[in-house]
């Protein structure tokens, strides 16, 4: 770490730090084995061991003398912007940290537990009277919650500060006010002119297991991922990207064994988020700036490869060879076919499956509730009859079930508010990325088609991923394109690609 | 725990132990996924975080309250059996962990972490420079370790003990005495009446590792390994078993393409080691005294299923069907046939390949090298050529490269030195144990044709498996089987079943 931190009071930081670290490595490789590998009764001993590991965790961080150093290196005047960029960070921790009791922690951690096996119950049967109660004492800990942590405006810009650093309930709802004016006339446009289609016969075709791999492997191999080297692709219920360090980073997938795009594009989208921890600068290992800065930055990477990139037409060019090779219904079908297959576009219930234009309405609606909840006096029962009329409005369907509509998603029941606009934010950057990627690789298109993304990569490295976390989210998006998120380059976007 | 944890001291201590057993929970997790998954360049990131796990695991150990709980412990008198279980270990390891400097243990850590990919890249080149600087290192760690910990009449007793709680060099030298005088005569004799063969053209047929796994997975839940439940069957360079509680216990086997007994009788070998594991109290479940008592305790249970159970002519008969249905070649063959392959006869270099009457010459080999290695000034230069003397006078036979010789066992790379002794306690055991199945059992043949498991695994849980670590290894051995551990009985067993 010589030559970026020189800092005596820094340096003592980071040795303090290291079991901080090492403590959160175990973390993230016991959580990643827990969704790909754990055999089922495991699960007691695994939760207690993350239950003492995450006390230990915190303890370390709220030391006295830990917390001392990095309250005395907040006063110093010549620290470098990587030195800046550790305070910043760990002061946010320890503030986050500190704020809530004990107790508080405790009640949060029993009550979503509980909640979790009541939304399963819930969703299975149909029956949202199961979720109920325990939506309402959610409610009440996000209230809580947002009273701990403060705020200035209102409660809900707390809880949206603990997921995108600074995000302010104001910004969002001016970004989701242009998107609504802007998107809803093109939505019906879109549908419309027809010119990409509502449902595809590829969405039928089924697969083996095997067959997909080698697809999927085949990819992340045109991408350069580090199979074996620093990474790994795996299995696992739910796909998502973990990363132990700045060399071992795990990406995992799903095979549905029909409708292969999913199983394509969820790679792609955890590559994008695996590119920005591999591309991080070496010399931030082992401290608190190495790691993607937010969920919004992290989901504009994933976004990126999943959209813009998995989503070209030049993307399913280049892999329609390798499609044709291991699927043998394939030889029916155009490149064409496939990238039609993967543009469809159709207003439907579920948020995980949507298309990338109805997409923003469904964050959208759950930002709208979400404010409500922790502002309004507004119940859990009153809650399923806003997400159904706002579902109306906004796309045209009605819910016929609670589990197509308020009993989807497990957020909630994890306690999560005010993490579903990162996903929107990520969804927009990625857009905004495109068109500064274009103006510095203008052959962008055949560069994909060619397979040769090298050039893209190191863009995406040298603007955002290599400065890990060492400014913040707006502070990041400025430096690397020399303007704040704006949501008309995605509307742009949208046009150019749907119209 | 209620029940058997009914002293106010021992609930307080187990309370406080909760998060060192977490620690080693995470610990066993990082070492598991470092030899089954992790991409190769997260070693380095992987070995800061085991280092600074065992530094805090430590830390808490020797934390001035807990070890003055344990003190407190050690002068209640009306303790029960499981309450004196908690003391004795936790007495032990408090001992032992207070007897080396936290940058001991930190510099051990990372050292051997390295030395083992080290091992891994020398024995694939066969280049022993590759090891020999990482092998000093590991050697003069030794030492150290045998120095801070103490000794009565040499340093190899205190690194003994550490593996095999009580044993000294004394026990050990007298075993391998009777051993090699009753052995050397025996094996010329069994070479001599060729009763069993010296080479077996089944161990030449190749096999793809589909085959080979479906007749593991076969074999294991005919002895009713909870796969998927409990437990988990996985690949590594160096088959071994792990366990992150009652409730998670992975064993790992290898494919090599040819000679097939050798993955299975790994994983028979590796289950009997999982299953001592699986069989403890539930009651146990966080504390000191779940897991094995000694390394010599387990491996009489791995042992006993490799070479009592594995090599019976009835498991050949078991199993035979299901070779026939996977292997091709098999119809060529006979049970008997399978039977006389699993118990060929002959000196060879590799020790984990070795057959059940050389293996003990190989065990005895290690000692003495061990033995030396801490008492004298020897390098790890000359090493090679004190291995391949004695090879010759044991078996008569002289290794042509490294990889069958020196750096054929894991073993050193890990930094454990006193290790092996323990193999042949198991050995020794595991034969003394079948006696005395016997006399329960007497149908115990005609079990293993049937697959009738049950009444053995019961055997087993009830004499050993059930107490975990409550009594000492000497203790429970003499609670067992009602006598201490004699060489004789194998002896007995191996004259019956060769000649």
């Amino acid at each position: 770490m010589e030559g970026i931190f020189q800092n005596e009071i820094i340096k003592q930081i980071l040795a303090k730090y290291r079991r901080i670290w090492a403590i959160g490595h175990a973390q993230s490789v016991l959580g990643w084995d827990m969704e790909v590998n754990m055999p089922k009764e495991g699960i007691l001993e695994r939760s207690v061991a993350q239950g003492e590991l995450s006390v230990l965790s915190q303890e370390f961080l709220l030391k006295p003398d830990f917390v001392e150093l990095v309250e005395k290196a907040k006063g110093i005047e010549d620290l470098n912007e990587y030195e800046r960029g550790i305070v910043r960070v760990l002061d946010r921790s320890i503030r986050i940290s500190k704020a809530f009791p004990p107790e508080f922690l405790r009640e949060r951690s029993e009550v979503t537990s509980q909640a979790t096996k009541a939304w399963e119950e819930a969703k299975k049967d149909d029956d949202y009277s199961k979720f109920e109660p325990w939506l309402d004492k959610i409610i009440d800990l996000a209230k809580r919650a947002a009273e701990y942590l403060g705020y200035e405006k209102e409660p809900y810009d707390a809880l949206l500060d603990l997921f995108e650093e600074g995000l302010t309930t104001r910004e969002v709802e001016r970004m989701f006010e242009k998107l609504e004016k802007d998107l809803k006339p093109l939505l019906e446009k879109i549908m419309e002119e027809g010119k990409v289609p509502q449902s595809h016969i590829l969405e039928k075709e089924k697969y083996e297991r095997e067959q997909m791999e080698r697809v999927n492997i085949w990819i992340l191999q045109k991408f350069g991922f580090p199979l074996g080297v620093r990474a790994r692709l795996d299995v696992s219920a739910h796909p998502f990207t973990t990363e132990f360090g700045i060399r071992d980073v795990r990406i995992t997938t799903r095979y549905e064994g029909y409708d292969f795009r999913r199983t394509i594009l969820s790679t792609v989208h955890e590559f994008g988020h695996a590119l920005y921890e591999l591309q991080q600068d070496d010399r931030f290992m082992f401290s608190p700036i190495a790691g993607g800065v937010s969920l919004g930055v992290h989901e504009s990477q994933s976004r990126f490869w999943e959209n813009i990139i998995g989503r070209s037409r030049e993307f399913a060019e280049l892999i329609y060879p390798i499609l044709k090779e291991n699927l043998p219904f394939m030889s029916g079908y155009t490149p064409e076919d496939v990238y039609l297959y993967f543009n469809i576009v159709r207003p439907d219930y579920i948020r995980t499956e949507a298309d990338v234009v109805t997409y923003n309405f469904h964050i959208l609606l759950r930002f709208k509730l979400e404010r409500i909840m922790v502002s309004e006096e507004v119940k859990a029962k009153d809650l399923p009859e806003l997400w159904n009329e706002e579902m109306e409005r906004l796309l045209g369907i009605r819910p016929k079930t609670y589990r197509e509509g308020i009993l989807q998603d497990i957020h909630w029941a994890h306690g999560t508010i005010g993490y579903f606009p990162t996903y929107s934010i990520g969804t927009l950057l990625a857009a905004q990325l495109y068109y500064h990627v274009k103006r510095d690789i203008p052959d962008f298109e055949e560069r994909i088609a060619k397979g040769d993304f090298e050039p893209i990569k190191a863009w995406l490295r040298e603007r955002i991923h290599r400065w890990g976390s060492i400014y913040s989210p707006k502070e990041l998006i400025k430096k690397a394109i020399g303007e704040d998120l704006n949501p008309e380059y995605f509307v742009k976007w949208v046009k150019e690609r749907y119209l």
